[in-house]
């Protein structure tokens, strides 16, 4: 990828003089930053601002490494085929008409994919805004002049699909100063260069500290998986399209599949990637994550708030106990320090209400004291300052917080009111210092409630690192296999019944509840009776999903006698066609369900949920990307709602999640080496005296192998 | 309260010519906005500010309506001894040092609340930032004198118990010209002067149309809902100390009972009042409502979004899903209408990504032509349009577009990125245009949210007004019963047995389990025969609460020989010293609880939760503050978040919610007209065949009658 982030020469096929056209702000952002060759192509002319321009790349007499085309949809094909001509490396396709503006388009992108593949030249886009640069001045864009104001390089990376964000909100961040950034790329359509491809590229780019993205779709799942639990940089993610109406927002605008927003869901979380959900959350979580790379302190995340206001101390208070972070108890030695500043008449707690010592010793003396406090707190992990600029007496050595905060290698974390220009001039000295600040309390506390959040995914990385060679990594590492659509295979599905579903998975040794085929009354009887009662007897018919509404699902049999009766009566139900299963009866006190789905972005996932009444109403289930490792599944397990449940619920013996683990596992296995297994549904899997047992279950199969 | 807000004159006691000190700015605010007398008082000084300052209130020679107070709490009684002397009508107190510094304080505060009670004056504070009436120009408070530089005057009051929002966030809100303000009204300690009296004020008030709150307690409960049930003006609350350690930190800030967050929800739900969490957040939904008093369309709330960027349009599609507004389908004629401006390639849908329509006809046109669309749409309540300014071509003729929305009667929202500058100016231009601007996508969609959330509050009130009369307001107006303290009767609390509980219940019409007292085995046998089996055999020791753990709960008895069995075994456990109850044995479709319980803010409250199970798991119960009409009963009844389970779960009968509603009436009024009734718990309250029944109950009251 290096040659797209740090060509030699460019040629710009479309470039133009007209002012109000990409084609000339491209050139111009080229020109203000680019140290390189430039090579205007448009044989209209024979120049442009003041340097030569060429009528085809052909005729260009240097070598040249890139091209960024930018001229209409229909044209595009015939310039790519010249740019191969001219041995060119890679072109960035920033012109629109393709797959996002219907058949006609898409058909252009697949031949436009499918002769780059020949020609061995790598394209980026096509409708997209290219690279910006920040921190190496690279602007490869059409993106407005104005923006070269106020260039703040930083150390934030974006990859974005959609233009907005390199465009209108790049210049929102810049010119308000919210935060430095180092480079944005716009994939558009990604119909060759990819997400991935470029996640690789800034995870290895020593000027990415954090890299966030806005994506409609995800082209490999696996792989972006695979990459992101590798990286040692923060990963944000800001998925588009997660509700239904907005996927379908999504399919319209970059021509992109939205996916199921519950495997997403599963998957970033397995692969430690962060969630975002507005464009500024976002952006507010990478530039927290971009101050502290590292932090020294417990992963529990004790926050200290110094407050000039105990209304504001209160409002954060109310905000961190309803996150994974809390409200830090002051040690003794920190009190006595506090009482130093404090009034006598006012007790010493957090929030650290500092206003009435602010009165007795300045704002610098208060503040400053209370840091130094907080910051020798071995019950203080970070620092949350409320600071007002402009209008009143509290003027903080900002700075000097700073350094004493980076000293103890706490987060200090500022929410900022003020004067409009004063508090933007506090905002920037702010980020010289190298602390976020925020201007409303909820998104500073959920930004340091990412940041501990991080913290806790890195320590888990750190602590499996070494026991557990074959971690995730390697797993991902051979995982190579296309995933079918299931949609094309259906016309040739098969559902194995209960019986040899369960058998099936006894071999991988799931435990099952012990059941036997009765093919006559008698049998039945024996299989009743070394089961002992009450049994289970149940009519399994070819294809037959719903046993239960079928009337085909019979409890409570406690006699020979009974079994008798009810085995002519599932003789008579299914007219002979099926066959009969005896399964011992088993007391729940929990019903999970555990299955396999195959998605289309993500292939073969396992899915765990609460089963029974409670599936409907709590709506409580997770998936994973298989295969799973054990510390992943038992992670799966822990991302339920419902731990009351698996606990030890009401005098039940707690579940056995080691036990519970050991199926996700199995299961995860199973699907991800048989890609002709599409699902896989034990429903339930029932914990019984702590154990977790599948009672029922099926498998469905491609009934030809692949 | 017109005095404090509209007083002829007014003497400020602790004027001072120490530019530091906040006696000397509130003279100076005083001086530059109140055209009435002002009249400094310490007897230092002959003159401040060129005004004649004189020794004692009581010195001076003109009448005096008000005095504002900022000396050091010790001396502030004999002040306003002194400006009761003077006939002056209300003092307001900015000093500290009362009831949030300790006893000390504490004593203080009751010497001065039971002075002024037997003087007849009237008291706003202590520990207070006073009023800022910014349409009058009267800024009665220390407040920095910078706050003049840019005061917008605008029809949005506060009453806020930190001073914080009406000093330091005021300053922010003004200068960054976030919105208009009419008053702020800081009233701190409130031991006379509370949110209560202001809030009447504020609805009378002709410049006030939205109410904001911030408060950490609420005085008194009752009164407050019944001020916020009858406004027609929105009222917005954000309260502090929700969780256990926001209250803590609550209780040390202005020394206020923080309060049950579940119970005062309930009571903010029940009076149609909108909860706010967050600062920023309170005034952005104050704002939005201020902007649109009326919608004309629908209160369904489907919006129709106008982008210039699919990822965004994308994004507000998925925060729109997740709240109770919904993204419109647009009508065929708003889309044939759009395909004028919309290049053939793309279809129309909404979000509406207006881009390469604005690239054809320009935004002006493009944008006016798809709200002319929307505004015509009947299927489109509101709209929400993307704008950004600064850096290009992307002019919007604003107030055409405001003009337009307000003619249909559709609230028009913003959401803005830009060059700082130029932002800040469209901002400016968006606020006279008298549409809500936000920087997010989730605060403006939020915001959106919230206004159709108070449509439905308001169409609510109008279908009831008439067919209800004796609905809440006239319970509300008779009810004015002192809420003793729970704690302090707690030593003579008595807990009725299950059996004289139900009976209690029986009574008063609410559905029990058919059940009896047997003081024999024989009579025992032959209840169960009338009751038929199977049936259940309870214990029932004095006092004791925990049956099941104790062992005295039998069910599933089926003959009456086990009935001998039984009764004997309870008899034995007992210790012969209880009653034995045989009660039918009911099928539970669903297990409810309902119960009484006494708030200290809010009193005689009607708790409603899922039981059994359930209970522990979905922590799912809502509070409702008694008496109850029906159609607030059956709101209640609604807030529940297990909807499922009451609609008919997997085949059951759905629950008859006429008939919980009912019980829920009973409940609550049976708890209002009987203060001694401490508590009422019916669990489980079960659903059989879709009719609830009490199962079990116990009902706690004081020994002797109050």
């Amino acid at each position: 990828m290096d040659f797209f982030f740090k060509p030699e020469s460019i040629a710009l096929i479309g470039a133009t003089k007209n002012q109000l056209k990409g084609g000339n702000s491209i050139l111009k952002n080229l020109i203000r930053g680019f140290k390189g060759g430039i090579y205007p192509v448009n044989p209209k002319y024979n120049q442009i601002e003041n340097l030569p321009c060429y009528p085809s790349v052909t005729k260009i007499p240097d070598p040249v490494d890139i091209a960024i085309i930018f001229v209409p949809g229909q044209y595009v094909f015939q310039m790519v085929k010249e740019c191969a001509e001219k041995g060119i490396k890679g072109v960035i396709i920033e012109s629109s008409g393709f797959a996002e503006s219907g058949k006609e388009g898409k058909n252009m992108q697949n031949e436009l994919a499918s002769f780059a593949d020949r020609a061995g030249i790598r394209m980026w886009g096509p409708n997209c805004m290219g690279i910006v640069d920040i921190v190496n001045k690279k602007i490869f864009s059409f993106v407005s002049h104005a923006i070269w104001d106020e260039l703040i390089p930083g150390d934030v990376s974006l990859i974005v699909q959609s233009g907005m964000l390199s465009g209108a909100f790049l210049m929102d961040t810049m010119s308000h100063q919210t935060m430095g950034i180092s480079k944005v790329c716009s994939i558009g359509n990604k119909m060759d260069v990819d997400e991935c491809e470029i996640l690789e590229y800034l995870i290895r780019d020593r000027e990415t500290k954090v890299i966030g993205l806005y994506l409609e779709s995800i082209n490999n799942g696996r792989k972006f998986m695979e990459i992101c639990s590798n990286s040692a940089k923060p990963i944000v993610l800001l998925k588009g399209g997660k509700s239904e109406r907005g996927a379908m927002a999504a399919m319209g605008h970059t021509a992109s599949m939205a996916g199921n927003n519950a495997v997403i869901k599963g998957a970033m979380a397995q692969a430690g990637v962060i969630e975002a959900g507005d464009f500024q959350q976002m952006m507010d979580i990478c530039r927290s994550l971009a101050a502290y790379p590292e932090i020294h302190s417990s992963e529990k995340g004790r926050i200290a708030v110094l407050t000039y206001t105990g209304g504001a101390g209160i409002v954060s208070s109310d905000f961190i106990d309803g996150m994974d972070i809390e409200l830090a108890t002051l040690s003794s030695s920190s009190k006595e320090m506090l009482e130093t500043v404090f009034p006598e008449w006012m007790p010493v707690a957090n929030p650290i209400d500092l206003w009435p010592a602010v009165e007795r010793n300045g704002a610098e003396k208060a503040y400053g004291t209370a840091i130094k406090a907080v910051c020798n707190d071995p019950e203080v992990d970070g620092i949350f300052i409320h600071a007002f600029s402009g209008g009143f007496a509290l003027n903080l050595d900002l700075e000097a917080l700073a350094v004493e905060a980076k000293k103890a290698g706490k987060p200090l974390f500022c929410w900022l009111l003020g004067q409009r220009d004063s508090a933007f001039d506090f905002q920037i000295r702010c980020n010289k210092a190298g602390i976020p600040v925020f201007r409303e309390i909820y998104r500073a506390v959920e930004c340091m409630d990412a940041l501990f959040a991080r913290k806790r995914i890195v320590n888990k990385h750190k602590n499996r690192k070494e026991p557990q060679k074959h971690s995730e990594h390697e797993l991902f590492a051979s995982e190579r296999i296309e995933h079918k659509p299931y949609k094309d295979e259906q016309a040739s599905l098969h559902v194995m019944d209960e019986y040899i579903s369960k058998q099936m998975l006894s071999k991988i040794a799931v435990p099952v509840a012990e059941e036997y085929i009765a093919a006559s009354i008698k049998e039945a009887g024996s299989a009743a009776l070394k089961l002992g009662f009450p049994v289970v007897m149940k009519g399994l018919i070819p294809n037959m999903v719903h046993k239960t509404e079928a009337g085909v699902v019979k409890l409570n049999i406690n006699s020979e006698k009974e079994v008798e009766t009810e085995f002519i009566n599932l003789e008579k139900i299914m007219e002979n066609k099926g066959k009969i299963l005896i399964q011992q009866q088993l007391k729940a006190d929990v019903e999970l369900i555990v299955g396999l789905v195959q998605d289309p972005q993500f292939g073969p996932c396992v899915m765990l949920g609460m089963g029974g009444v409670m599936a409907e109403i709590l709506n409580d289930a997770v998936f994973g990307i298989a295969p799973l490792s054990r510390p992943q599944a038992l992670e799966l397990i822990q991302r339920l709602k419902s731990q009351k449940l698996l606990n030890g619920f009401r005098g039940a013996k707690s579940a056995d999640r080691e036990k519970i683990a050991d199926i996700l596992v199995k299961i995860g296995q199973l699907g991800f080496e048989n890609p002709k297994i599409r699902e896989i549904d034990i429903n339930p899997l029932i914990i019984t005296n702590g154990k977790p047992v599948a009672v029922d279950a099926s498998i469905v199969e491609l009934e030809k192998p692949l």
